[in-house]
């Protein structure tokens, strides 16, 4: 499949694909942005998968292709990360309108969200509308993720007591809707108690800048109930939002942050990429261990070294 | 005062300032690092300043010279910081053994820490040998100011219910003592319960790098009860880290981290100094605006923008 070999390109830090990507990246930027984008994540056990699946499978019957990116910075370390394995979302995975992709390998967050933006971005010139980034946990991690997505949603059990101290920072500051998971059979009474307590909740939360105030929703992937209002929900913020203009705003902020980060990003490896750098760096750092320089003059002439090798560049090509 | 102009020389922004501040901190680097760093940390009316004001005068009498730097986050914004109230620590800014100053202005706690460690520099090289690193609040800023000091003080009240969860994260995992402060009159039975509490949950944390079990002490800046068994604990840790090897180790290492910092601020800032690379960075924001480029490639260019401007600054010198 074409898009999957795209991503692997984005996804690989060999310098050639780096190049390629680029170019890929410059074919189809025009193409791009004419998806939702949905940020989906609840702690392990909440039911992220079944209901990921659940709504996938219900927007693909209104019509949509629904494509799927996880974000698992931990995915590096454990090998055997939840979101790579693969016999999850095994019916949404097999629909010709879904694609489900696990969580790119990197050793930081702030690199695992940019290739995924990058493979959004090729999700959106393939023709799919309705993009879902899963991230694990409820931490750090959502915040970097924030700049990716459109719309929050924060997955929550009911009767899970400590969550609603959670509640209080963080992540239903970035949030859009909370919905109650497993809302089916007995569970349904608790699910209508949590959703009254995080509504009370929510309330005292400060406002967003779309104005918007945070929703809480029931849904079940068992039996299908509340699916449906989730979508409808997400419609009815996307309209508000694009009518105050704020949906646009935002996207444009998204994508100065973005560059940012890439120049940063690249400034950092441009630095590294010079390997005589690394050795003068060692030296300096020894003198500094000797205190026979301060570490602000050692900073001052690496940068100094760094200029020189910048000059030799020119001269070479 | 020659310590005062010289900290007030290196808290400046100016490009001269900033040249004379390197030159400055050259010609005393050798005549640094012979203090014992302390970092005093709690939140807000738990009684930081009568602490350090009795601490410092205490070990004064035992012939110490003592300077007390604050780094207050907030102080840019509230003006009115109560780091910055020059009545506080009366007696102890008007003894010839101490020095006291205020929090540095600036619009990151990075550059704040940065000005402080240089300040710290400048007052070992004075002769003080004991350095307190004052700091607001129990939050993120202590996590950057752990690379100032070699010992971290964490003042706390008896009967701060909610204290007891902060401390289950970050903080506790980098303060080496806590001390229950106003440990005086009808408040010393619960200043010896709390002191119990905390005991306990110390306990279940994890220890050092050093292998030293955080410490719990009472103490009262009106009696003076306690005060000397804090600096008691303070000089058995520097005995035992030193004679371990780790507080040279944790020294060195944040000597680097200094170093990558610096390093990190003037590549950034050496980009920022080239007036015309916003004008082209506001150029290639435009295009990204209108999804004619991808943030990746305007980095890419900017980059090479950035380059260019390097050279000519060779053919120009």
């Amino acid at each position: 499949m074409l898009l999957s070999k795209a991503i692997t390109v984005i996804e690989s830090n060999l310098a050639e694909d780096q190049k390629l990507s680029t170019d890929l990246l410059e074919k189809i930027i025009h193409a791009t942005g004419n998806s939702i984008r949905i940020g989906i994540t609840g702690v392990p056990g909440v039911g992220k998968s079944s209901f990921i699946e659940a709504f996938g499978k219900h927007i693909i019957s209104l019509g949509k292709k629904v494509a799927v990116l996880a974000v698992d910075p931990s995915s590096q370390l454990s090998k055997g990360s939840i979101l790579g394995d693969k016999t999850r979302m095994e019916e949404l995975s097999k629909n010709p309108s879904a694609y489900v992709r696990p969580s790119p390998a990197g050793d930081t967050l702030g690199g695992i969200a940019q290739k995924t933006h990058e493979a959004m971005l090729l999700c959106e010139a393939a023709g799919y509308d309705v993009i879902i980034i899963e991230t694990v946990g409820v931490g750090q991690s959502e915040v970097g993720v924030k700049n990716l997505v459109d719309f929050f949603l924060l997955l929550m059990l009911a009767g899970a007591g400590d969550e609603l101290q959670g509640m209080k920072k963080g992540i239903t500051e970035i949030a859009q809707a909370l919905v109650i998971t497993k809302a089916d059979g007995e569970n349904i009474k608790n699910a209508n108690a949590a959703k009254a307590t995080y509504q009370q909740a929510l309330h005292l939360q400060p406002s967003f800048n779309s104005e918007w105030t945070p929703k809480v929703l029931t849904a079940s992937a068992h039996t299908g109930s509340g699916i449906n209002d989730v979508w409808k929900l997400i419609l009815a913020y996307k309209e508000q939002a694009t009518s105050s203009g704020f949906f646009d705003h935002n996207r444009d902020l998204q994508n100065m942050e973005w560059f940012q980060d890439h120049f940063q990003h690249l400034l950092h490896s441009d630095y590294k990429g010079f390997k005589i750098l690394q050795n003068q760096k060692k030296k300096l750092e020894t003198q500094i261990l000797k205190q026979k320089i301060s570490p602000k003059l050692a900073a001052e002439k690496l940068l100094e070294e760094y200029h020189r090798e910048v000059r030799k560049l020119k001269a070479k090509s």
